[in-house]
């Protein structure tokens, strides 16, 4: 048996892990791209519980880096930037429900190089920042590109890094607000967590009728923190599979794979982050596996698992996780 | 002469110091109010450069709180609370301008005793909450009123406090996001900053055509911080003259008064609001005031003044502050 | 009357208001100078409660910045700076005791320009240091000398600022640590609070067997926040009366003046620092003025005062004071 | 070969890859065990590079909590918490150098079950703490025992965790600081982070003459942040081969196994920690591998890895790494 039938998803979700319809959401399709999560654009699709999405999602630039000569500074126009598609209207969903996201593929689309990095003035976990403001100048600019395929990023003549992409931005509109997609919350958005990635199933606490789903900005791979806050961006085809799960009510994001089971928190200062994710991983412990508080606690001080998404979003992102072994 | 007549909104306003017409937005005009800053709402009020706006504004709980029966977990219905008045839109007013506000008094409206603060649980500077979260139980719920007049603020029988009100949120629309009004951001929001009051000129980078004013949540006085969340919140009547300042870019909230200019942060962890605050007022100090960077740095080290404006909204604000008298 | 008979020193101080032998702690005296608060040091001094010390401290650089061409970099010897006078034994001090100095004076000494402020390379609030760890070049070195009398500080050609003297650094030893004179503590150190002027009383939490005060570190004046981290420091004569107030235990440093009772809490980031003085505040209401915590609670948030020392050193100080009008 | 052969320690230490003499250091050795890592307490040990020291720790309680009736709030005698065997000095060792400590094994000692985990009051990740100061009651006080052995930790009956030891507590002397024993920083000390294990090597900044090495508070193991403040703490015998590498000078404390280079910072807020790691990971590849610096920067944020050490310590520790495959 896959793991997938044991699932969350396949065990609680509206289509009982059932495969619906496919649908394209082609560049054409979604025409214009969006620039935030929140409830006042209309969906560009309306799916239901189970079905597939197949879309082709921009990378954060909105593909318009194409050479190392191409600034960020030159061909950005802000806050334009971190496009996505969507938003996807998921029949049946209210406030108080569970988007469940299971991630089936993502590959790099385009031209070669597809993927690109870059130093943006005042951007970046390593420099000083419209918020960590400082007097020091800004580094150089600089872009670099890379050629992304499934056998690896070539990230220089000598090394080439495996191709472990996942989805950058990804979530559920908020009830009335409508939040510049380079931002995290607890409604999922910019995490750029690395775990949310092909074989994970993520849980969103819906908050708008239809759930309202956007997707995009899939990275070719990235190490812990995002650090420079440019990972290997690349246009891509992401290909996932919805489900709903009803009367499931969860204060933030929530991941699950094969082997463990994540709560996310986004917060400044980091530590936030992480008691945010560590305190719903102890209530989750609590909620669903049995667990006495204070003996979730120690589990997770013994067992615990801290994955630091980025450290360069408006709000940073962490993931908390346990082994499913230890909770069984 | 009045200081106001020297002021940046007299010498570079679109209406040169003249008045305008006077508008009353009671609230059966506003009809619905507005709980997130943002540009999808039509205005409920157009207006000139130089006009003044006197708005019936509810406090941060819509007024449903009447007595200290009346708990906070009961009666409130989120996101919905903090509802504000307008958008107010601004003829002539584009992004890259700077919408000024000069704030002529507030009154408090409504039966006594019409000020309320509150204990609300998981929400305050000294208790765990959603994002610094901690597994302590919270404090018990707990509704104080307070009779508030213009002569004080009877905080119990042995204090009444002086009656020393401000507009707790006031700014204008981000350009494309719309967010809660419980958000101080770089385009003013529930700042909770006790200058933003009566003879201040608050100056805000406008990001939207017609600048889509927001006004709401006034406070009878409050102290340093906001500490537990809920200052003297209270219905009120706040009157403000608005004038348009032509192609002045700024990066976030600026405030005068007859003493001092003022630069405001809001960000977190706190130090990064004190930084945004610090960097603006040096920036703005080597912009318009004739100073070289270091010696604006030296300058705000040795007689730079901080104003701790809240310590428990999404973002913190801080206003960093240099007196008149020292950069004349 | 004057104010320093009703203070807490005076009426619960094992002295009770008398005056004690006046010491004279000159640099010859002192001999080597300490750069650590810390018990493993020898008493340049022994004194009873109610004694004056007349101490002559070092400017944070140990004076060897004479003039503009005296680089920091080239000059200082790290970790040498902020040297201290002390530590002074005051007899009868206990663990659980509370050392209370008065500030009688503080007076410049020394050649003029005799004021040093600077910039230095990876320190202050606006620029990337060793532990807000960035790659962005640092700024140009630079000294800015001043002359500094008790009419003012000359800080240019058009600007003369006030003299408000204070001393940067004040406390007693640890128990077991011996901890750099560049951080501030619970049990106090270098706070550059400028609270900590002429006509306040500080209360120390003893630690150790007599108490080891240490001083040193005077400022001509200050801003809020101590913004490049280098205030105008100066050679100077600190005079303080020195009492003990036996079993009252408190967890950090109190301070009093005729107007207002303050906490100080020092800690990163920033809001712990706010939150820690705030909580003590608090806690000093209910133990000793007759205060309900959520009553005390509440008056912090409606006019409780913070002021932030410094936002540059190891640990952020911040003081969470109240009138004594509301508390009387 | 052996990887160790090609550590930084057998390549460039004093001892060049050989094998001195082996220094028991027992409880009755080491007599009283020290609180602070500083220069004032004599050595109990002289030991030469090359040589090993097989160290009979106690656990960060001093061995006192034995069940789990016996509370931390009524055996421990704060500060005297988190004993520490040391120093050993290190012949030849001077400020500028850095002392290579290779971790050769650690077993637990004593009767079982001698594992000790605590929710102590006022401590630890998710809870109201001294510096994140809050009004929220504490939790209810908890000791649970555990028997380690090198089988695995014994959590509880359904779960046996895998027996992952590491030295929670390890570094040289400050040059002139005494500094409590809980604290991590710059020296090392109570960093609490796991990677601190049998098989790595782990460098230390000197500080002072003879390097004064201490250590103590070995884990049988621990999650990522060491959520409630207490790991599996033991009793243990550790035993490290020691070497000396002449003029290598780092800022911070590194680390080296056969797979990955690691950078450790320790600060607060989590963001400096990271910042201050990875900052030194960038460096550290241009100084030693040929990497330019964007291009270690675009390196890290594309292939660094994060592990978060303590979340609870007076500052958190964090180390950011690199795969060697990827710099080789």
């Amino acid at each position: 048996m896959k793991w997938i039938e044991t699932s969350i998803m396949a065990r609680r979700g509206v289509a009982r892990g059932a495969v619906g319809s496919t649908h394209r959401l082609t560049e054409e399709r979604q025409g214009t791209f969006r620039y935030v999560y929140g409830p006042y654009a209309d969906p560009v699709l309306r799916i239901r519980p189970g079905d597939i999405v197949e879309a082709e999602t921009l990378d954060a630039f909105g593909g318009v880096i194409k050479t190392e000569q191409d600034l960020p500074s030159k061909v950005l126009n802000m806050p334009f930037v971190n496009p996505q598609c969507g938003p996807i209207a998921v029949e049946g969903a209210e406030k108080g429900d569970v988007l469940a996201v299971h991630i089936l593929s993502i590959l790099p689309r385009g031209p070669q190089p597809c993927g690109t990095t870059a130093l943006i003035p005042e951007f970046g976990g390593l420099v000083a920042t419209s918020s960590t403001a400082m007097l020091n100048a800004p580094l150089p600019e600089r872009v670099k590109k890379m050629e992304v395929t499934t056998a690896g990023v070539k990230f220089s003549d000598r090394v080439t890094l495996p191709y472990e992409p996942f989805i950058g931005t990804l979530g559920v509109s908020p009830e009335i607000e409508a939040v510049s997609s380079l931002q995290p919350d607890y409604w999922g958005g910019n995490m750029d967590l690395p775990d949310v990635a092909p074989g994970a199933v993520v849980y969103f606490p819906v908050q708008h009728k239809d759930a309202y789903l956007y997707l995009g900005d899939c990275h070719g791979r990235q190490g812990d923190g995002e650090l420079c806050g440019v990972a290997v961006e690349m246009n891509a085809t992401a290909t996932v599979q919805v489900d709903l799960i009803k009367g499931w009510s969860i204060p933030g994001v929530r991941l699950e794979t094969a082997d463990f089971i994540m709560s996310i928190g986004s917060a400044r200062p980091m530590e936030d982050a992480a008691r945010m994710a560590y305190r719903d991983l102890i209530r989750w412990l609590v909620a669903d596996y049995g667990f006495e508080e204070s003996e979730a606690y120690f589990l997770c001080t013994q067992a615990g698992r801290v994955r630091v998404g980025n450290m360069v979003d408006p709000k940073y992102t962490l993931g908390a996780s346990m082994l499913k072994t230890y909770i069984a």
